[in-house]
């Protein structure tokens, strides 16, 4: 794979899978959306099914791998770091470009959802700083919780112990997909197993911190996140930011250094 | 394949797809159906497997194109446009003839749903005037949501992004299916990935608009709401009609478009 | 394929079917069982999956038709009606199997049901006679449900318009199957698009009638039903039962004939 | 297969079901958890996807047993044990393993839940002892269902023969998947359709007692539920724990009796 084809690829494969992944979780959410309260479950299989759709578009470039955590345990496993940064970049600016198209498609309704009185509370339209604040020390409130994660009980160490032990099955599955002796041979069925995989992932570990697994999935929009002009967005909650980040990596490397022992 | 075989296959698919598809709307809304209220994640779930009934079944006599937004987005791939009419013209009867088939199936539901005082208000089995200007102001009502889509908050540049950012997903899903050099080589299981793809797109960016995405879709059963004698059925909403027309059109040419920039 | 293979797998894969099938029914509605009230994507998928297992289990000994309008499709198909009575013997003994199974694993839900007196009401343990004839009335009440289908709005020609419909659906996916020129050739994979065809017919056509789209589905059950020793079970509603072994035995036909013309 | 590989890949793949398995019923009963509510069918999809996944990244190591039932059953249909020792204590260790990282995974929503005074009653933060003492005669308290299985009406007969049928499907359905003669020849999909396999038998058999259809995942987990440190976590009702022991076993050995009659 060239590098450009590498760099398109992880941005137009990332870019789906942020906007279907945060396009869920805006159609849950937000007022005025046919989806609204759909529930825990369409969110586990709209992240699912948004990973298998970015993966099956993006895979004959780039090999899909659409996660820093994916990137770093397969350069542990070849020992070869050659593109990791193309694959960053483009996985970050992917990211960015999703959340972006999640806003555009959702644009009416984050907006009678941010200037509801009685969604946003507040005297007026505008929610009053104290409330700002509130939404910022909650961590991941509502509209945030579109773009990026946030836990339900702030505590480092078990917030970073969830994503790890979340990002070390994904990153198992992903690895042991290979055609090698210690591999299963999935071949082109590895991108709907996936999906079911990281579906799992969500309905049974996403419940403490909403799983990111996946640094690009949570920084990326994030960003957006900070930039966008939303009415009563609340803050970005960067003070959780590197948890999503340092915790995926970790268990990608967990992950790689398993697979190295018991599989290699 | 002969003209005769596409616009048989096409023909026989898009009726699956509509009947299917408008079917899990009417189970879902009408009165006296066993699957009322049965929430958006079934809605999402019947569309995506009402488009892999159909593909499967027609995908031997016209390869399931079932959406003019796929014709056009092949047509401009491959530069080939021969068949593009008769693709269509099976592809809006076959719509027509589905959503004829979800009212013989859902008849009695129907009739008790619209002659429900509680549900169509009015001071006898009749609506008024008023009601009827009032759906037709409100857009899709539940009923006409049977047939076709409409948007929650009415705004003509949102809901044609929406819908165009929808079809991009779909068309370049199908487009990288493909078995050449940098295409995923999905091959028979392409018909289940295309269905999750468009659960997908229903989970995640059906909220404001109810995700078109294919003009046959949303044209064929409008004009049969309109011809069917249903009580108190409400306006067509024929305003809207022309944006999930146009918007799904031009997502299959912009994906035509990406498809040929970057996958080429 | 011998005769005693075709027997002992139809008796096999009808019994898991209808174990799955009318599992799931008895898991949704009877009190103090953990799915109580799971919705109606629970029964959809439930029924879809019961097909799926039963198809790959038996389909080595009998090709898992499972269904008398599968049966009759096939051999309108193929000209060939030697083996049909052997499999209508294996599906309706098979069904009766799996329903005597369903009321062992829900035997104390039945009974707790059965005898809950806010649920049947009357003015002690057994119900009136009173009670009895107008859930004979009113056809599948809910624990005849978990044998058999009944219809919400009873009319013969509706009912059996859906039932032949929905059977339309499901035999042209399973005539399309085949690996000659117009079939999609899915091998091994037609198990699991067809337990998706049957999720779809269910989330989507099952709203009126039940789909029962199986003679054998809803005739052997209720003869289950009629023989075992429930408190307060009701009728078994035996004027509506042709409708569910007329209808999709005409659906068979038609899909056959659809097939015939089109595909062959 | 090497016996250290065995150990390895059961212990690994019966870590990752028990983590998955256990997450999704922590994620769905525990306060503070983004699932909690979600439902029967996010358990079902849950425990089906738990397997899933730790079958393909298990099987080339073990074969992925992962269930004492499934152990037996093969060493029937093959006449060799020689490594079902391996397999038992691989499964019942990794089933320890999973159990404990679904406690870190889910440590301050388990804290949060288990010292809510509205949940576990009482005048202080400990509940009484009374109150372990009727969690221990319900059976499976809420908290202990994250562990182990428990009967919804506590009926020996009927428990036994609940866990019995549902293993007797499970297997057949593995047995089947052979490449041999009357084998259905699945392969590589066989992970795939044995976790909707699973799915099934949750929604259609787990109503009554929990589905523990594995004696591995319900021993090991329990044993892990009496040794943690969780405030007013009631006890482990080693009354029933047999019933999940012993049920699945039968349930194994008559599947392989069933196989070797039928489709041999």
């Amino acid at each position: 794979m060239s590098s450009s084809d590498i760099f398109i690829g992880e941005t137009i494969g990332t870019a789906i899978l942020i906007l279907l992944g945060g396009g869920v979780c805006a159609a849950v959410t937000l007022k005025a959306s046919k989806a609204r309260n759909a529930g825990w479950l369409a969110i586990a299989f709209g992240w699912g099914f948004a990973v298998m759709t970015a993966v099956y578009i993006s895979g004959p470039l780039s090999g899909a791998h659409l996660n820093p955590a994916v990137t770093v345990a397969l350069a542990i496993k070849s020992g070869d770091w050659t593109n990791v940064p193309v694959y960053f970049a483009g996985q970050l600016l992917g990211a960015m470009i999703g959340a972006t198209l999640v806003w555009v498609a959702y644009y009416g309704q984050f907006h009678a959802h941010l200037t509801d009185k009685e969604i946003v509370g507040g005297p007026g339209a505008q929610a009053t700083a104290a409330k700002a604040v509130e939404a910022q020390e909650k961590g991941a409130g509502p509209v945030l919780g579109i773009f990026s994660t946030g836990p339900e009980i702030r505590n480092v160490a078990q917030n970073l112990a969830t994503e790890i032990i979340g990002t070390v099955v994904l990153i198992l599955a992903v690895l042991t997909q290979g055609l090698n002796d210690k591999g299963n041979g999935l071949g082109i069925l590895g991108g709907l197993i996936t999906a079911f995989v990281v579906v799992s992932i969500g309905l049974s570990l996403g419940g403490p911190t909403g799983y990111a697994i996946n640094p690009a999935r949570d920084l990326g929009p994030r960003i957006v996140h900070a930039l966008l002009p939303l009415p009563n967005k609340g803050g970005s909650d960067w003070a959780y930011a590197w948890i999503p980040i340092v915790g995926p990596l970790i268990g990608g490397a967990i992950a790689a250094g398993i697979y190295n022992v018991a599989f290699a």
